[in-house]
């Protein structure tokens, strides 16, 4: 953060970051139309069939709001008499009980008016009011019912949803996704549970990867007495994945969901304060941690990623493949969790903070982090869509690409990332060759497996190669772009390696 | 013109609107979550399943880029030996022969980049290239042989691809279209030949109307020696159509297709310039218009205007429906436009320059002349999106809608009126309150029947009352709105009265 705060540092890299902008506008003026056409000379390829992967949705709003509202009114009129939920009192209610007597609502009149679960125009800058869109009708016991894999009937209806969105990748052809669903670490029962339901409910498909978030709710248990310390909640997280890596044969189900997770998330408001910071070393390490409060974000942010490194050693050394950490960062809140996250993440989800920020976008342009931006979700939430820096980023050349965050709460069509893209290929007038470069970069930072990725882009199957080749055949980016990027990186990089070492200036 | 420009008149115009826009946020602030709260609790209704018309696309441009493209690859493969041509040597071209041979070009290998309708970012002030645009893989003689009424294969291309467009609409179960269709003034023909096109090819639907759109290209015409006056020009377009009202046995294929017609639109590139003006009686009247050049867009409207209205009284006295004149205006050009056709039209396309009049601005605002706005051929074509009036219009309560206007050129999805519509909510956060008040203009402005628009709307079936009825359940807008709506606009109407009586302003 000093680095981050030193005036001359932040004029030299708004400088750069300028330089950068403008030679992207000057590369696109004497370019642009010869980069058109080398794209139009690609056969079989087009925006249309290029490989999208969608790295950035939470699992529990994957699916439309009509999509939702038709579900539910159908499992209301073929399956009435299901048992949904049992009372304290211990009455078993069925799902015609729970709309007609819990919650004297037909869902049979029900609309997506009254299922309410759009965000735009009523959340901003609310998280909480966003978070209570997860209920449907504004009902938490819904949530619980049809949005949730663990209930009472084992998450059931939720498994049918993403059967049927899973069908619709299929038919879509070209897209992939990263489904973010939670681990709480509030027991170690959770890993057991959510792999058997995507075991069971047979959802594994080649389209889909898991990410694990884990919400920043360590209070939350804590002052619930559901643990008793931050080592606690940290080992509810991760001690039944060592457990499953180093005894295949006792944790079957675990192991097996293990091969599908990709990567790992740590989410909640960035906005929140803690009453504490890392400074210093004012906190004590996990297993003395027993304060009611919540730690700070980095704090969570480091103790994260030093199990996730640990277990990535571990899977390493059993020949497996590691899993990346891909926070959210950066969506609103202080910078200096972009600073962290420099240190520590994969990749991030959002970032468009660091427009406030020249040193960090610098930094992250400079080590190609990848930046998974929602536009659609930062104008519903935190920052108009006219303010976004996406298109900015881009021209810099930091490796953005675009993903839908919650199709439930933003999207108006039944092609949620089609309409990402859509609505930013209008707003900052995005040409073909740039809309195919984002969904490229999207195959780049996901989690797919390298033959995956080899398949779509003639990515190297060496995942350490990190100057990836182009195949135009694949990927319908011209070599022209590629080369532009690549070369004004290179550029960029030698210059910093020439000033560190006191070489002039050029 | 003179009021238009008269100052004291601007600055109270500008007042006025500027009270609208400002009444608007209030209602807003103060009624907006019971409007919200309202529109929820309508059993049955949401955005999605409210009627919406796209009132204004053209038809040649109806079809999505990819939907063209795998038609003309099928056809390519399923029927290369259909002759489509016939060289002026009289050779007879195969559709094989036109790829292979003639284009140097296999349809096989085509996609959607080389296919090169898509207009975002190389079209801007551009009319010219826009135009292009209309040229399938830049190739006129597809555009020709594809999009085309009236080729060697009497447009049966054309008609396939619409039967398939007719078949979305009735798929998408609440949309209606209004298809531009061109009329050239070239010959006294057209008419017979587009009425056979539509009636042999069994393309009426309920869900379609037409509306007759004439090319301002008197003066292409002239100088090819196709025309010899611009009362020829006129006689061409609206003869035949007198003929077949007065004579329908002789004329059955023009009267029957004129039952499906529901309105006239002047079009051209409005930045065009014309070498002389109306002004002073400077012109003269259409049989003594010899000149190779071509007149003022205002001469086109005025002539127009009077042959329909000459031809609506010959409908009317025979008990028929009268047909609407909703031109082009505003798009681009002179504000005078504008001032035209406040005098002369029901409705305009566009009117996006009415941002820069505030006089006029108010004066539509007053009258409720329906503004049909495109705001992503805006974006493409002559006004970025960000610099948008649409929701600025929508607030003060101009009577405007959202359209299409080229799906072919300007969209992403399959469905472009919901990309149309979600492009918007995004940007200026429409809630569903705003869409459904949006949607319900479309049928307002729409030329489908009375019959139609009561049973969508509860619109009163006597056309002459312009006080609509709402009706929540049919069109999902709360009574709040409307009835904000509806005052607002009586208000400032006795506002006005009492000014034009001398009366004290309040």
């Amino acid at each position: 953060m000093l680095i981050v705060q030193d005036p001359a540092c932040k004029s030299f890299c708004y400088q750069r970051l300028k330089y950068l902008e403008q030679k992207f506008d000057f590369h696109i003026m004497f370019n642009g139309s010869s980069e058109l056409e080398e794209s139009s000379r690609i056969i079989h390829r087009d925006f249309y069939n290029i490989r999208k992967v969608d790295t950035h949705v939470h699992h529990s709003a994957c699916m439309q709001q009509k999509t939702l509202l038709r579900f539910i009114r159908n499992k209301y009129n073929d399956e009435p008499d299901t048992v949904v939920y049992i009372k304290e009192n211990g009455s078993k209610i069925t799902l015609k009980e729970m709309f007609d007597n819990e919650l004297k609502n037909s869902a049979e009149d029900a609309t997506v008016d009254s299922l309410a679960v759009h965000a735009i125009g009523s959340c901003f800058h609310r998280f909480d009011l966003f978070n209570e869109k997860y209920n449907p009708f504004g009902q938490q016991l819904l949530r619980n019912i049809f949005l949730k894999t663990d209930n009472y009937i084992e998450g059931r209806y939720l498994a049918e949803i993403t059967k049927n969105e899973i069908r619709n990748l299929e038919n879509s052809k070209y897209q992939q996704v990263e489904w973010r669903i939670s681990i709480y670490g509030r027991n170690k029962n959770e890993w057991k549970k959510l792999s058997n339901w995507v075991l069971n409910n047979k959802l594994s498909n080649a389209r889909v990867r898991w990410v694990i978030q884990v919400p920043r709710l360590y209070h939350v248990y804590k002052k619930r007495n559901i643990i008793s310390s931050f080592q606690e909640f940290l080992t509810n997280i991760f001690e039944p994945c060592f457990e499953a890596i180093k005894n295949p044969e006792q944790n079957q189900e675990i192991f097996s969901f293990l091969q599908q997770v990709v990567a790992w998330d740590s989410v909640d408001d960035e906005s929140g304060i803690s009453k504490y910071t890392t400074k210093g070393g004012e906190l004590p390490s996990p297993d003395k941690y027993v304060s009611d409060n919540n730690p700070p974000y980095s704090y969570y942010a480091y103790y994260m990623y030093i199990n996730i490194r640990t277990l990535n050693d571990f899977l390493a050394a059993r020949k497996m493949r590691t899993l990346a950490f891909r926070p959210h960062c950066g969506e609103i809140g202080n910078i200096s969790h972009l600073a962290t996250m420099f240190l520590l993440a994969d990749g991030i989800n959002h970032g468009v903070n660091l427009r406030k920020s020249p040193v960090l976008l610098y930094l992250y342009y400079l080590k190609q982090i990848g930046l998974a931006v929602s536009p659609l979700s930062n104008n519903a939430l935190f920052l108009h869509i006219g303010k976004n820096p996406f298109k900015r980023f881009f021209k810099i050349g930091v490796n953005v690409t675009l993903s839908t965050d919650d199709p439930l709460m933003f999207h108006f069509t039944d092609e949620p990332l089609l309409e990402e893209y859509s609505v930013c290929a209008h707003i900052w007038r995005l040409s073909t060759v740039d809309l195919c470069e984002i969904a490229r970069n999207s195959v780049i930072q996901s989690g797919f497996e390298p033959s995956f990725k080899k398949h779509w882009l003639s990515f190297p199957e060496r995942p350490e190669i990190k100057n990836y080749e182009n195949n135009p055949l694949k990927t319908n980016v011209p070599n022209a772009r590629i080369i532009y990027r690549r070369k004004t990186l290179e550029e960029e990089i030698s210059n910093i390696q020439r000033l560190a070492n006191h070489e002039q200036y050029t």
